[in-house]
């Protein structure tokens, strides 16, 4: 079957290809009475709009998204919210050469094989512009939480791009927004610009690794076996195009640890119980700690290059495969704001399920309470 | 809320707690007329359980699972198949002394903060112990696979303990069923032996990180955006517990690679379309490739642990915890045998998805065909 | 929460308000490779469409559907199919003295309660509008149903309007198309236009009675317990607006046959086991049995009069509702394009969940067969 | 598929044959720290288990529940809650002669034509014994009830068995635990033994008709569209074995009324709303209004009946059934604390719903109040 929707209680299904007519995400579960207008959503979608800089495919979409339904006089009506996109920068004739041709790498082979047939125009389903729907989506998940739990607060990063990782020493959250890059390591942003450059002119591409941090988050949301909160954002993250590998905390690090290193030691903060450290990512038995939530995956390269690679026709014949037209040389860095719309409607999505439950938007067992 | 069940079509809803009279798994939504008794969960269960080797929990558990209903004369019959296995050796005074005190790095905490109460008899809920009703569910889904599609085999092994990892050179997969560690290299058996009895001898613990393969998987099987067979899979492992990472085919690595290196070029083999690599593990876009489809994950070491470490009581009050009673030294191990029921859950949930939709359980589309 | 989805394979959501700018469905999990174009879809929606004859409210929407995704050169691509209804002749103004206002028997009061507010704009989410979306989703269903099991038929029509019933004995479903009540009875469409005209002059509405059949669905669709087919039958045809009972053959009437009466005798037809009679309604154990599959339900009648009702304002004070604008004095004319829709959808799901898990898109179990 | 789990956030699948080792239901989403132990269950059973009067089967089911899982020390802990039922009275040989035939009227060859096989023993699966998980499961969602909305209070009964109903002018609801009909009306209960005496006598059996009120439901649960509180009851009832039709309110005779007549005309009252009538059966727009949530449904005759019916074996050859053992003559009767059982888990589930999506578990607004 063809799934298209995630979330549990905050439920988003996203629809359109990447030259269709439009594009969008059907939000349901939203709760009622939320402050949301457009140019809400509309900031989130300007950070992951294409042809922002030279690092990005240099297709031009508005991607200005119409409010359909579930809206009424600048508030949430609890009924579902229709958020559409039109396209508006398809150039088809430059796919023209790949209907029967297979990009290694790419989707073109196993959506033929699944469906028997595909939308070849620019990737159709699989192209990265679905998650236009998803960085919409998110925002409404961010109106929601601001709205419920006012003190959260996301942030995406690259952290690696190539064989280039940041410099932790050179951390700063404040330099993410000043660069193309989303990188929070100034000289990072310099280097890689050059490195990319060099990538491009190469005809070749290059994967990344961006991490996400919720904080904020409180204590107590998350499920205890199969919709955990890290079941479901390593999910959420797995679902974007290209990501290979998702890890929460020290993700696949820990395999190297000793349980004592492992054990972040609890001690009694000035609001509950706070840790000497977050090797856990802010996780504990698929249920939140209340330290911050960090998610850290891995993007492939683009595998639309332009270098030749081997491949097969439609009907078997071999062939050697250039992909023209306008690629992102680093994928991974439009996904930075697509990860965090993905964070923040799993973090609302658990925030609800706990209410659901216990009828708080957070701990209800409190350590600390005289009992 | 508190979500039990992972599966689509096939559908799993595990209960039980280790301390408990008894825990099991629900299976629904199996293919009718397949053939199934005891003997052939009990296989699998006899992998996992507990006290097989010095290396794992002491803890004697029979593990023998009954069915309950669902099957009639050695065959399916397409409703409900209710998997129970008795709780027989509970020492629950073991755990008297953790009843107000949270391990760190353990799940103790959380579950009192979400849920205001907690079964502290052996971690209740959060013990691993659950996980047996995996490997039971896991045991039909092999099952229907033998008799849908015959060509599949599902091994896990692991290829690291520590800082310890394998040597893919000595590669043997004849070795896993050899040793305690499932692992494929019989010298990294020999010297984890010896490393792990310096680890248990230390009060201390090991992470681990495991690999599973499924051979034999048809092309076309997955879902192009949210519930892909990378999604689910990643989902499936980081459900299972103490994992904080998981990747699909090259991984966490893929952020370093360029789109040359990444691309796995294809030919045609004899049945189909044939790859000179699989960088991929066997999923394009969500859908399989027909190769081997390759999930690696990382298990984090036990945090009952013999070794104080500093946490708070529920009423706040700093102590310091060591865990006495029986634990794994390196709970990875036994992960092996429940990453393998994780993946035959999710390969068959996949399969019938596709059959569900296209008629097919596998590829529709034939590259190759004369159109 | 707010659920706006049905099926579980062939998941329909709608979304959208009776004043906003569109309303529409996202449909997931079509079979790939059906042939689909607007004007498939078109021809059901203009059967529903308002404004067609004076028994139906006068407001003038075209209720032209946009296919957004989904579709490739006419055939379905096995991704999610967004289907857009611009709304038109909105005219708010005549809803205005309803603001603060709850009119007895309609959802007004209760979307406030449920939400806190309401878009009032001719019932917001609450009008029949919505049911556009159905039916435009149903002719999704109706193309898969003709490409995959050829021979189902659905027909919906009247039976009662008011008091009135039509006479069995004249029964001819030929004159089902030939007037404005969708009646099978050319006698009762002639009395019914009389009675329907003093009941309008009377600024008063009146209930119905639909009835539905689908005809040619093979046996052994369905489930045995919680989504049997009808269960889901019933739960689709109470979704629609001002439905109050259902009920599958005998119906209500079952209760007072003896078992004898009730028992529909099988003996052997040239293609399979024939009943002598229907009294299960096509259905036994919540599976299809092959016979005719028939559905009734009743239709309140319309809320929104113009004769005044009691009622009170949202500050609690007394007043009296009079209904102005344009609305349908007999809604359940208007349910019959839209309960084929549902029972096609749910036919459709039903198919696919057997295919999903046996294979087949009929029975597995031929009687009659040699063994 | 074979879906054997309703709800949506209290969410219960049963499992389980008539004549296997047990059956039982799978609690999951049920609020932590509520009050239960197996006798809070056990009082509802025991209102269910066959042979307590001569009007029932005369099978011996004890019908007692083990709380395998989900409960500690008296409360529950948010995990799943596991509930068996261990079978003690199967005589398997009363059924060996319909091995290879169909009981007209009954799932036998629905189930056989479904599935290609089946457990012919007592029913298998579409027996109806599996009602007793469901009774179990609502106990758990009565106990969770009372802790949540205390005021809630769920009756049923019988309203017509056969072509007799009950005298509305004698309704007193204090004889529906009087009396083996479940019947508000003694002289009813007095005339309906005799009656049933007789269709036993003759080797016959008839149907009934069964109304189940909800008292205290707050105003604002339930969902606009296919998750509508009206839409669940119905699905929830036709869900139950023999039941071919379900009504809201008014129901099917809504279809007979002008809209001045089914207007519920509304005043204040002390405490909110209050309603001059109640034909919408507590329910307008799919949501809850805080009167009375009635429903009714009609459940036909067993067609498990000593009375000879034409027939045909599985290989087709005509055969005459007769049906030997033991059954009930009126299988509605035992209907009732099942009906009573399905409303409990839908108004739990529908409240949990709105406070996941609003906070509340009632009105968000309030009628009346001062804006």
């Amino acid at each position: 079957m063809s799934y298209n929707t995630f979330g549990h209680l905050f439920r988003v299904t996203t629809w359109g290809e990447s030259h269709g007519p439009a594009l969008g995400a059907t939000v349901d579960g939203c709760p009622p009475g939320i402050a949301l207008e457009a140019g809400m959503i509309q900031q989130w979608l300007d950070k992951r709009k294409p042809g922002q800089s030279r690092h990005t495919t240099q297709r031009r979409e508005p991607d200005e998204v119409e409010i359909l339904s579930g809206v009424y006089e600048g508030r949430t009506t609890g009924t579902p919210i229709q958020l559409m996109i039109r396209n508006v920068d398809q150039r088809s004739k430059d796919y023209g050469n790949i209907l029967d041709t297979f990009r290694p790498g790419h989707a073109d082979i196993t959506y033929f094989q699944k469906y028997g047939l595909r939308d070849p125009r620019g990737g159709g389903r699989s192209s990265a512009r679905e998650t236009a729907a998803r960085v919409a989506a998110g925002g409404v998940a961010r109106a929601a939480l601001a709205a419920l739990v006012p003190g959260v607060a996301i942030t995406g990063y690259m952290v690696q791009m190539g064989p280039h990782r940041i410099d932790r020493a050179r951390f700063d959250l404040a330099e993410v927004a000043r660069n193309d890059f989303w990188v929070p390591d100034a000289q990072a942003a310099a280097d890689w610009a050059k490195a990319l450059d060099a990538i491009r002119k190469d005809g070749n591409s290059v994967g990344a690794m961006i991490e996400v941090v919720a904080q904020g988050v409180p204590a107590g949301i998350g499920a205890p076996i199969y919709a955990k909160l890290d079941t479901d954002l390593a999910a959420a993250m797995m679902s974007i195009n290209a990501v290979k590998g998702v890890e929460i905390g020290a993700g696949m690090d820990a395999a190297a640890l000793t349980g004592v290193e492992n054990a972040d030691e609890i001690e009694m903060g000035e609001t509950g119980p706070r840790y000497r450290s977050n090797k856990a990512g802010g996780i504990l038995g698929g249920i939140s700690t209340g330290q911050d939530v960090v998610v850290r995956f891995a993007v492939k390269p683009t595998s639309s290059i332009h270098t030749p690679r081997a491949s097969v026709l439609r009907d078997g014949t071999p062939t050697e495969v250039v992909t023209k037209g306008r690629h992102d040389p680093c994928v991974g860095i439009r996904a930075v704001p697509v990860a965090e719309a993905m964070m923040a409607c799993v973090i609302l999505d658990h925030l609800l399920m706990q209410r659901a439950q216990t009828g708080a938007l957070g701990p209800v067992g409190i350590v600390g309470a005289q009992p």
